[in-house]
């Protein structure tokens, strides 16, 4: 039997979604709470990595057990085992042919920026703190230059295992919220720490430190050099991964 | 010069507001900072105390100190020198009279439960989650037997150092939020863990284990004995302080 599980985390304390030496990872938590509970190794696939102390309220990942259990104990004992910044939201039976990663047909990232001169204590591990002033109307005229289907290389981060540079984006819409904004980006698909490095330039825009006119250029240039920095993890979350 | 202050904290790390020792403060961080920045003691008196582990959204303090400064670089110095989880929202001058306990006309507090099977990651600090099904109908019939002014002696705390038992309670009111509900105290003032022992005894009653009919016969009892337990700090935030 194949199980699809969405999982939502507060990535703070963690060295992203992939198992890796020396740092306590998501998947392997999960993979560590499965292994007491069917008492067997059971390696799960997720849609997708999240960097280091990125979020996720909707991450997705499969896996395959053939003796057959009841699903809402099994839940409750997995979350039971898990520390409370991991949470195993859904666990749902799949087609055996359901694979969480090239299954993925959209994802969705927010990206989370507090822009009052005061943070919240409750959402300092949640957004990104901008002390400088923003013109949110250069923001909003970016969007439109990054919506659709691009060659995103000068957005994409150094190690990233992606085969194809071109992706489309269907949405990128700014959101407001108390005290700031959050960044809303629909995607077929996203390369390694690319809303990050749109985040990053999308900045350098509002602050007027450079021209909305930059971005067709910084896509056809392919240089990630041309582009602005790596915003923070802390604001960026997988907001939902659909199949 | 007086000055008066709002703060609000992330009490997870802490034990509490009041200076003591051997755990970190938030009273003594702040005092830190203030040192720090005047390069002299700087004693601040808050409006009461709250426990490791509870939250604030808006509790108070005042300060003297007699050389005049502008008030936002040193804001702004002083949240750049406190922990992320402890903020300092806003310093007015205030009259030489002004004392933050002793002028207190109101405080309100709010307790946070979380009612559904799986808590989020980002709420599990900041709500109690209870896993057994309640009867919010009970809970909401018990509500008016607390409001009104009453010998609180049943609810409260061992080494509560309040003179006088006899409390208003304004507002006592439930309101839904997602996930769960929270319960809002509006009052003159608030024995030690009054709160916290209401909202144990409210969960005995919303769970079938005592009648809505005990409140009554509590109050009477003035007997701490016969009250629910404590309800556990992180679900407690002290919302606001009105003078």
């Amino acid at each position: 039997m194949k199980y699809k599980i969405t999982i939502s985390y507060d990535g703070t304390e963690y060295g992203g979604w992939q198992v890796q030496p020396n740092r306590k990872t998501i998947q392997e938590l999960i993979q560590d709470a499965l292994k007491i509970i069917l008492r067997a190794d059971c390696p799960i696939t997720g849609s997708g990595r999240t960097d280091a102390g990125v979020h996720a309220r909707g991450q997705t990942a499969h896996f395959s057990y053939e003796v057959p259990f009841e699903i809402p104990p099994f839940q409750y004992s997995l979350n039971a085992l898990l520390p409370s910044d991991i949470r195993i939201l859904k666990i749902d039976p799949i087609d055996e042919d359901f694979h969480a990663r090239y299954n993925v047909k959209k994802k969705i990232y927010h990206y989370h920026l507090h822009l009052s001169p005061v943070q919240s204590p409750f959402h300092y591990r949640y957004r990104t703190q901008i002390h400088a002033p923003l013109n949110l109307n250069l923001l909003e005229e970016s969007l439109p230059h990054l919506t659709g289907t691009h060659d995103f290389s000068a957005f994409r981060g150094a190690g990233c295992g992606s085969k194809d540079p071109v992706k489309t984006l269907y949405r990128i819409e700014m959101v407001p919220e108390e005290g700031g904004i959050h960044i809303e980006f629909e995607g077929d698909g996203f390369l390694y720490k690319m809303v990050r490095n749109i985040v990053g330039t999308l900045l350098q825009i509002a602050s007027e430190k450079r021209p909305v006119s930059d971005l067709p250029k910084l896509l056809k240039s392919k240089d990630r050099k041309q582009a602005g920095p790596t915003a923070p993890a802390q604001g960026l979350f997988l907001h939902e991964v659909r199949y």
